[in-house]
């Protein structure tokens, strides 16, 4: 198969064919599924997309403790998956959740807690 | 500067300190500003960051052609920044913007355009 077609395939087919990159990861997005804010990113390889998919809660693969993690396990801040849906070239996921507490470890609602204002300064915008 | 303090001011601080990674590369997810609705996932180097932060216009950094690009620069459908927010690391970005046309290169207005459905098949979900 070429290039091209792998390429039309993976673009505008009904067939799941996600590409892992180099690593053997693909970055993926969890987004409230209510109220659509973006809540955080990380990254799944093939084993913490499978375990996503049997069990129905997000999880993950920590880059730098090299080991599978679901989301919430320790602090019970859970995210239940209610929709999964893939770009066009099926390298990144976006994860809709039910989010069960703060989706960030600084117990920020969302990661992206702080905006960057124009003078290169960081001003806090969630709770 | 130990690496916990290195932690708590990129966590909690107010300075803009990003922290690329070993390709010297962030995450950056486009989020379009008045809906919300997730548009499409891609990469900023230093120099895509400058650009974007210069000209208020979403600039990446491509992998594979390994160059910068002006989101938009062949198509005109460029993205128009808003507001830029970084996460609890500084290892990803949220680019809020206004898009001028479809995000994804496929014309679909938003790259993530298909769900995953239980059966492993995908749906198309957004025009």
């Amino acid at each position: 198969m070429s290039s091209s077609d792998d390429t039309a395939l993976r673009e505008q087919g009904t067939e799941f064919m996600p590409k892992f990159d180099s690593n053997g990861l693909l970055t993926a997005v969890a987004v409230d599924h209510a109220s659509g804010a973006l809540l955080m990113l990380a990254h799944v390889n093939r084993e913490a997309l499978d375990k996503t998919m049997e069990t129905g809660f997000a999880h993950f693969y920590s880059r730098s403790r090299k080991a599978l993690w679901m989301k919430g396990e320790s602090s019970g801040h859970v995210l239940r998956v209610i929709e999964m849906r893939v770009d066009c070239d099926q390298d990144a996921l976006e994860l809709r959740v039910e989010a069960a507490g703060p989706a960030c470890h600084t117990m920020a609602t969302s990661c992206f807690y702080r905006r960057v204002v124009s003078d290169g300064t960081l001003e806090r915008i969630v709770d």
